[in-house]
């Protein structure tokens, strides 16, 4: 087993050791070459004399090189290792190799990049968005447990539609037509009700959405949360605040070289302003002449008012609050102050919408009429409904899309940069 | 938002609290009523005068409770709560409760359990199950965390069936036939290939297997391992052995309460005895009189293997090793010394099979022979066999049942009380 990572070298002058890991670059001298070797925690320089060993490699070979460790003052973490002997462990077929790995850029399309996953991300920058995306999911979890919030998992498949409308994808489960759940959502409540409380989920999840753009997947994780015993959808924008803090600074402690090496500055979180989405609407259309869709505002109004809050409050997030009953699930908590409206918020963050939540109605009359007002059948649900008429707390919550809050602290132009193998319209390989 | 867990009033004495939770129990004395209130960390007494408040209060119904924090001696946590105000958050339809939650055992079949799962979980004697389910998960992501492993997301929905066999669900994706995951061994292997060299995967599989045992599901999930640059199928064994360590270590210090709750001795585990299954079969046939199926050995195999290394070696697990090719998957590293064999394993603990594991096959030429002979086309499975091409380190893993060693460790016997809402052959509700 591989005992060394190449930057455990650094302080071993005079050793000997044994390291294994990638061809990265071969640059040939006088008699010798200059070979830099990689593996997962960066590169190191083996001096390798001319002959049989040198012969043998090529680039993205792996190998295991024995050797003693001395100082290069020109060479990455000024040592190089001075080869001893050398094995290839892996071969490759050089001449197939569809971009290079050890250019400055890659020099490919993002279809030939997701083509070849295995290859694109043996670049240090493309694996490094995973590193933070797995840091990022390491904060969520840390934030929750410590604010006791138990970690589920739920089923995906599911015999109904959780959220209404067509776009599920259905799967033969025995003969019987079940579905992959487009959320958590019914179960999460549940099992808040169930008495844990605060639960959180890090779980795939589905939607059948027949659009193929730069932000969405049919397939993607949600990180979501649901909690008992909230006032409101304030306590819920208070704990997304809090969290979204946690993560960031827990970025900044795991992954800085990794956010150096991508030039990435992480957004501040102070407080989020929080807007009505009828004044946004409003905002939009009187300051900036732009249109809104009825009940809601649109991806060009997301990043006009992103722009907005950003030149006027120094913030790169924004809740938009009270959406109208009609544009949400008929779940959602009525606001019995502004008639028409819920308790319920998106956060929109450098303009795209990466969260959805609010208080959820938990009154067992109240949301059979409000399924049935919604011209949903509750007996379909009856499994979800059903625990309704057992002492349900007042509860609520949220979700954050994992490939789009990566995408987004990571300025990445396109979701499929953030999914190591991306699932949409046109693609379900590799 | 709620702040306070009852387990916190412990030592409030004196003051003024809120808190929140579900009607427990009441009993009703001369005048007023010894109730108790049950939230997720446990429970307290309140002391309600006869009147409203008790008028309003049922079984299982949320409430919102002030008063005063007092000393009783007799009380749980020796202190009551003497009510000054009372909100009923959550009515309940007591009659309909399908069995009691307050009583010292749940008298009711599994089925029942599971047909009302929002209510069973709410007895801290079923919930405690999966807060060391959940923490088992944690221990399993820190060992790894801790030993470089990256965290990785990949697609359940894929276009070839990985594992062989026609047990796999099937999904319409956007008109194409294509399969849920069985596991995600091709994109562990991959992953470990584009540089992350190694790895670790929380997340579901899907097996369509026609058969209901107490053992089996039909989705579950899978904590899967994958690591480069191993010797052999012993570095895994190893690597496990230290994870399985770290996991018990983590439990007796995050679990001590559920534990003593559910009366559970954790595992020892010392040094995991290695038994080769033709070793194992031999055993079984000469000294129990058992014979064994072509390859493996049975269920009640395992269980009289696990008594006699219980015996033997004062271990409650057992490694078999070097398992026959024609019985392992066509990328199952041969072993050269041992004709027609493999180096793999399977994990048994106390008498089931909780893991199956070895080194894979890292050579592209050797790859594709062994899936030609096993009469599996490569091209159907080319976006994984190509990536081959280009250095793959030797490499292997494993992967262990998150709901089958959470019912072991905890002595449970159906595997359906390790899973919060299971899919079988029968049921894909709630």
């Amino acid at each position: 087993m591989k005992k060394l990572f190449v930057t455990d070298l650094k302080d071993m002058t005079g050793e000997s050791v044994v390291v294994k890991g990638w061809i990265h670059k071969i640059r040939k001298m006088k008699g010798f070459a200059f070979v830099i070797l990689r593996d997962k925690s960066g590169v190191v320089q083996l001096v390798i004399d001319e002959g049989e060993m040198l012969d043998a490699i090529s680039h993205e070979a792996t190998v295991e090189v024995k050797g003693k460790v001395g100082e290069n003052g020109k060479a990455p973490m000024g040592i190089e290792v001075v080869a001893e002997s050398l094995k290839v462990l892996g071969k490759t077929q050089y001449d197939l190799l569809p971009f290079a790995i050890n250019g400055r850029d890659i020099d490919t399309t993002l279809e030939k990049q997701l083509d070849f996953r295995h290859l694109s991300l043996r670049r240090a920058d493309r694996r490094a968005v995973f590193t933070v995306q797995a840091e990022i999911v390491e904060g969520f979890r840390q934030y929750l447990r410590g604010q006791q919030f138990a970690e589920i998992h739920t089923p995906k498949i599911i015999a109904s539609e959780t959220e209404g409308g067509s776009e599920v994808f259905t799967v033969d489960y025995f003969g019987k037509r079940t579905f992959l759940a487009q959320s958590p959502q019914f179960y999460k409540q549940m099992m808040v009700g169930a008495g844990f409380e605060r639960v959180f989920e890090i779980g795939h999840a589905y939607r059948a959405e027949l659009h193929s753009t730069w932000r969405h997947l049919n397939e993607y994780v949600s990180l979501d949360v649901e909690m008992g015993f909230i006032d409101d959808e304030y306590d819920l924008m208070e704990l997304e605040e809090d969290l979204l803090k946690f993560i960031i600074v827990h970025l900044e402690k795991s992954c800085a070289p990794e956010l150096e090496l991508l030039k990435v500055e992480l957004p501040k979180i102070d407080k989020i302003p929080r807007m009505p989405l009828e004044d946004a609407r409003d905002l939009l259309l009187e300051e900036f002449g732009h249109p809104s869709p009825k009940g809601n505002i649109d991806a060009d109004g997301e990043k006009i008012l992103a722009k907005y809050i950003k030149e006027e409050h120094g913030s790169d997030f924004v809740f938009l609050t009270k959406y109208p009953a009609a544009k949400r699930p008929a779940y959602t908590m009525p606001d019995e102050k502004h008639e028409g409206m819920t308790k319920s918020f998106d956060l929109i963050f450098r303009g795209l919408e990466i969260t959805t939540g609010g208080q959820r109605i938990h009154d067992y009359e109240t949301l059979v009429k409000s399924f049935e007002a919604a011209g949903i059948d509750p007996k379909g649900i009856d499994f979800y409904i059903e625990s309704f008429r057992y002492g349900m707390p007042p509860h609520g919550g949220f979700a954050i899309g994992l490939e789009r809050i990566t995408m987004m602290i990571l300025g990445l132009d396109n979701i499929r940069h953030a999914t190591i193998l991306p699932r949409d319209l046109n693609r379900v390989t590799p």
